[in-house]
């Protein structure tokens, strides 16, 4: 099994590698201060650099090599970029990676229109990439509209239970909900993208989207919980998710557990989001703690880390062993040890 | 001569065929309410329908049937819709084709993102036209992308001069910037594409580019004066453009003009968008009028029809003589007629 170091290690070379690819495709061109320098800024920031390893390494478990897999991997984390600032203005994010989000550097405006620009230069690394044969290519195209689609699901679902104050909203919401605004982009969508490539085409995805499935649920809930951790080095602002009143599975919990009163108070805590002060959103980490909610979570992250283990090797059945195969097996503890 | 008449009802015609191909690309899948009823909802409020038109007619001018192109004018229009749903985000415009604004129906956040779900269709209509071959399809891509890099520039710089309150701008910015932010997507791209389609992407672009080139200037310049038109149908805002402080070609005249007496006036009007009141908007309208600035805009358009009729001939140099062409040629007297 490979340790949190370890695994933190290949995440960086992967990342480093995707990182060096992307330069080319952000170019400098004019207006820069209104819109190539935004445009550069959030993938400058660094990240966890999951996507692209999670990708790399599929091509590699699969048989290719990780340049077979590159541009693939800059497309999607030019993608993902685009929706983090796209995220942060819908979230109302005033921190993204310990700096001030792009719309609270340039306004909104400004952000989202280097968004769009963003989104745009997604598929280029991939029509760029001359090595790559045509079907192949327009397979991927193919994962990419996927990608965007379950996406903006998503987004739309957790958007608006958020302004509706949909509150009957159980586990199995959590699930299908993170299922689309998570797990899809962060997981599935990188495990299958390398697995095609490096298979040629050949791999059955399925259970690789199963595992990817389970794998991206720990990854949600460790990010829930990491929101109420404050010794974490996410880079977002602490108890972020309950000022802007996220159904986190720990938030879930707690309204299905709350007494009448402080069910009440909950109701009128989510009900205007201007209203939230900093002593309200300790009181909501104080009931998650008093509730068990905090317990739940981490027993439910417990669990998707199980099942993501159990569906690893019928995901991986048709390849043999390899350092990359181990790396990604690596990734299932990561998911729940990981401080950022 | 084509009458505006006539123009309308081809206008019409070219519209209604984009328009029924364009339904199945808009799926009506879940979740309807907070995402897919927002994608349908601008392309179902209708347009003017000049993008598809050019883009047909172009290509029926060069040999081709419009059927060739109907797919890439389903897309060009899907990108049209998912452009406004933002701008009208980046604009804070209240009212859109008569109704109010997707974000002021559904607040920005579930606005923004079915913005990001229609845009990711835009390639969807040329990927499905079995007929288009691989190297024509790829090459319509590289004009999308071209569409969104041009229009993404000239809006960053439409909205930095704003935000920034930059005013020393002449005659010539106008152009720069309306060549980005509007002829490239309005014009000359789809007189392009359908160049493209219909001669098998053997015409020439450079002499049809110059053509969309002064008619999408031709296009804006009436744009900005039906803003400050009580009788047009435009269907936005009455002065809405003055409240938002765009740099319309009578707004940069007027500061070019003003003595410094109203000159300082307009500029702290200018600093604000949040202190203009409709009688403040009125008074910059009094003294476009004062100065000679709606003038100096319909000259300024009329210079602009000379231009596109005078570059049509080298446009279209290799085309014999049909009714599309005649369309086109009708289409430059349109755009100063226009009520809409």
């Amino acid at each position: 099994m490979t340790s949190a170091g370890e695994a933190e290690a290949s995440l960086a070379k992967y990342s480093e590698l995707t990182r060096r690819a992307m330069e080319q495709f952000l170019p400098a061109g004019q207006p820069f201060e209104y819109l190539y320098e935004l445009m550069r800024d959030y993938p400058g920031r660094g990240g966890k650099g999951i996507r692209p390893a999670l990708l790399l390494a599929s091509c590699e478990a699969f048989g290719g090599r990780a340049s077979d897999a590159v541009a693939t991997a800059v497309g999607l984390e030019l993608l993902h970029n685009a929706f983090l600032i796209h995220d942060d203005i819908e979230d109302n994010s005033p921190i993204r990676r310990h700096r001030p989000t792009l719309h609270e550097l340039h306004g909104t405006a400004l952000a989202l229109n280097a968004g769009d620009a963003l989104a745009a230069l997604a598929l280029q690394p991939l029509r760029a990439d001359a090595a790559m044969s045509p079907r192949l290519r327009e397979r991927l195209v193919s994962e990419f509209v996927s990608v965007v689609r379950k996406t903006t699901e998503g987004q739309a679902l957790d958007l608006g239970w958020r302004r509706d104050g949909v509150l009957d909203v159980a586990p199995m919401d959590y699930i299908a909900l993170a299922g689309k605004k998570t797990c899809w982009y962060t997981t599935v969508a990188p495990l299958r993208m390398g697995a095609i490539i490096g298979s040629h085409g050949t791999a059955a995805l399925r259970d690789i989207s199963r595992f990817g499935f389970f794998l991206g649920l720990a990854f949600q809930v460790r990010d829930d919980l990491l929101d109420i951790d404050e010794q974490s080095a996410q880079g977002k602002s602490p108890l972020g998710d309950i000022r802007e009143g996220k159904h986190t599975l720990l938030l879930i919990h707690l309204l299905l557990t709350a007494n009448p009163a402080h069910r009440a108070w909950l109701v009128e805590f989510l009900a205007d989001e201007n209203l939230r002060t900093a002593s309200d959103c300790a009181r909501v980490l104080q009931l998650m703690d008093t509730y068990g909610s905090i317990e739940f979570a981490k027993s439910f992250g417990a669990e998707m880390v199980d099942a993501a283990r159990g569906s690893f090797p019928g995901a991986f059945a048709a390849v043999p062993e390899s350092e990359h195969l181990n790396f990604l097996r690596g990734l299932i503890d990561f998911m729940q040890l990981r401080r950022k």
